[in-house]
């Protein structure tokens, strides 16, 4: 049959798909494959000449990859829900492996609802736990929401996908993106081929949001034809950390409804506040609503949630969901069909949802334990936050705004022109030259500022505080202390 | 500050992304969101009109909402991997609760790779894993696979989505569909805005591939301008249940080589094969290689598999792979990086892929009971497709080839010029008019032939064989009767 001489590659660099090609998404790049390959020699207990025992992952939000343990009631709850003949041996749950009677009683519930978690549910998700997750945003906000406005997705991440690819009609389509931000939105719209319109966020006040850089960056691409669509906050931040105060949640909205401009709320951290309270966008929403009747009707909101962050920190199981307030009902239907011809987020993610919008309650006989293992998570996140801080505010030339929530500092640094000229020499960029040096020495795995975009001439990197003990972050502190001495100019 | 009059909603229907728009997914589209409402009415227990008490959903292949049980094996592991403490109770588990040691052992091993189910794994999916999947292809393929080249993924869609999106460069690639198809595909190339070049598969030959055919389609597309880069095969078939011969797989590997030609071997269903046996597009394209030397080295294949069907049909967990040969190594990474961007694949559904392609071995504790559940699917599939085929061979009107495989049957339907107007005066095709019509009659829930693509004039439905019980076959004979009475010519 075969005759012709072979061609070469039908698909190659050059003729994939370019809007693939650009995209860029540091956060698990160079820097996270280098960090597995040693992460793998060290694994091999064979003899190594790495200067460091341990790869500590701090480049990426992943808190069951270092010391947070799962919640013990998220996961009895799971293992009855993945093996349902358990309930069949009740005694032997509660009187042999210790499940309270709410396990169990939560477990019947879920599987009543759901069937199995082996079959699909609909396309939006399992309408009982949309339900569960209205009831806790009433309870969260103090304003009704609609399950049919709610949709179950793949974490928050695979929600993003869904709300850029229906918003995006074309090259000309522009979404307001802060500065930094991270990469998931810069990534996403490079792939859809949309513009990114970037704005600013105000590192001075806390990585805060300033309405007259926003507005700025928005009237410029509007005068250079493009047709920007909506805005997208991260709060709390990510890579920054911020907690948004109100009056800046307050400001997006109304500039936001004035400019008919979609708010994406992005509001994975909600739980990882240590500074002041969350205000959600929906409850400020609906309260601006409530002061003005009538005036803020048109607003459209998508705000996401997710079960990778906060105490529950469940990021394997690809569980969130996202609701919207004042879209379309026609483009809704858009929405569910778009969601449909990925079938369904994965079934126990989104048990695990319900879960952490419905965990045990005062009274209950896991209550207890559930609140001991939330509050240890969370004191323990401040207090590594707090450690961390403080070293960088001994380090040269670094510097680094109060934690205030998230899983994130994003401390700037300030390079010598020596270490920029290093860089260069290798062809990258002073951050990434710091990053790739930091893990080299020490076996911390950081992200570099400008993965997540920074003002021209700043330099920043992002770490998580999610790694247990102060050791790694005493290899930094050293680390740090040479890279200065050896490039001082 | 609210002052300016609202101007409406900033999107609507006619101003979203227009691909989002036109793309057809008719699986979970106005028949099954219909079968929904009824099913809810049926579950409040008040009186209603309805003539039916239940809905059966043979409009999607989703084995555990309907009949089948998931493996107890699989199960079992997975409850231990959602919680890891009950290890701590072996022998809790192993004399109060009948797991063998062997699920224990397999439970250990996983968490030993895995970490936390908990945690984010590699973007790829878990090393480990993608080394059984390798191990697994090996044993089916006879060949060796790499590790390196598999990548795990939320069920096949999620893998067929990336694929897509890879290969499409603008609107000019064009990729080769079959017809009929499972519309994952024209749903997905309408959002990418690519060519989807349809081939007719030859329904008087158990559906099977025409290489003239392909050609002709292939050669008009050229003919046009359309960049043509990739050919998708679904086998075994998805609507059609075709399991395709040995000549037909050998014929379209060699027109792939030929006409550079990436394949795209959908094999999700490559244990649900009644007739023959399954032969995979890797093992066939090895084995050209080798009676070939040199001659099909440059071709590029992608062959899909998943945890969803099968005798395994844990769709809810969304596991699945794709594994790549004959790729170009630089357009590997972009595919790494693509995936990096929604993280990693669940990964409980990851692990499911362990058990699935490492599932217990003869001598080992759970291998009889697995084995007899196993074999108990796939009789009992059998057993219902046969019976179905057998009452529409009784059909007035019906015809349809002997159940191959997969998990549908696709039967022709041949209807009246009454039924033709009938349907025409409610906007509907004949195809889609019957199937409501049949799910307002009985409850059972099909998918018009026009979901998948038909040729003109030509009208079927696809319906699973999933549902036990035949009840609901004979509720179909009846109604079909009385259809085609009411609408006799």
């Amino acid at each position: 049959m075969a005759s012709e001489a072979p061609l070469g590659k039908r698909l190659n660099i050059e003729n994939i798909n370019p809007h693939v090609r650009t995209a860029k998404y540091a956060v698990r790049g160079e820097l996270a494959v280098k960090s597995e390959e040693y992460r793998a020699t060290l694994a091999k207990g064979d003899p190594h000449d790495l200067p460091f025992n341990q790869i500590i992952s701090a480049n990426i939000g992943n808190p069951q990859q270092l010391d947070q343990q799962p919640i013990t009631f998220f996961r009895q709850v799971l293992s009855i829900l993945e093996n349902p003949v358990l309930l069949e041996k009740e005694d032997v749950l509660i009187n042999h492996l210790g499940y309270k009677p709410d396990v169990l009683e939560r477990a019947k519930w879920l599987l009543k609802k759901v069937g199995s978690v082996g079959a699909y549910s609909a396309s939006n998700g399992v309408p009982a736990i949309r339900q569960s997750i209205a009831e806790f945003l009433e309870r969260r906000d103090g304003f009704p929401a609609n399950p049919a406005d709610i949709y179950m997705s793949a974490g928050a991440s695979s929600g993003v996908n869904t709300l850029l690819h229906i918003i995006c009609a074309n090259d000309k389509t522009g979404i307001l993106v802060p500065i930094p931000q991270y990469p998931l939105y810069t990534a996403s719209l490079s792939v859809l081929n949309a513009t990114c319109v970037e704005y600013h966020l105000d590192e001075s006040k806390n990585w805060g949001t300033d309405l007259a850089v926003i507005k700025q960056a928005h009237e410029k691409a509007k005068a250079d034809g493009v047709d920007v669509r909506a805005i997208v906050i991260i709060n709390p931040g990510n890579p920054t950390g911020a907690s948004l105060p109100e009056e800046d949640i307050r400001a997006v909205i109304d500039y936001a409804r004035q400019e008919r401009l979609v708010i994406l709320a992005d509001e994975v951290y909600q739980t990882n506040v240590f500074v002041g309270e969350f205000i959600s966008f929906k409850r400020m929403l609906r309260q601006l609503q409530k002061e003005n009747p009538g005036a803020y009707d048109q607003v459209e909101l998508a705000s996401l949630h997710s079960i990778s962050k906060g105490m529950v920190g469940e990021c394997g199981h690809r569980g969130g969901y996202f609701e919207l307030v004042g879209f379309d009902p026609a483009v809704q239907a858009e929405i569910y069909k778009f969601v449909s011809i990925m079938l369904c987020a994965p079934v126990i993610g989104q048990c695990l949802v319900d879960l952490m919008v419905n965990p045990p309650k005062l009274g209950e006989p896991s209550y207890e334990l559930y609140q001991k293992e939330y509050d240890a998570i969370f004191n323990g996140l401040k207090e590594r936050a707090t450690a961390l801080h403080k070293a960088f505010e001994q380090m040269e030339g670094v510097e680094c705004g109060s934690p205030q929530g998230s899983m994130y500092l994003f401390p700037t640094i300030t390079l010598s022109k020596k270490a920029a000229d290093a860089a260069a020499a290798e062809g990258r960029t002073p951050d990434e030259f710091y990053c790739m040096q930091l893990l080299e020495a020490t076996g911390v795995c950081v992200v570099p500022g400008s993965g997540f975009g920074q003002k021209d001439g700043s330099l920043h990197f992002r770490t998580t505080f999610l790694a247990p003990g102060t050791e790694w972050v005493g290899s930094i502190v050293k680390f740090h202390k040479e890279f200065m001495d050896k490039y001082r100019d």
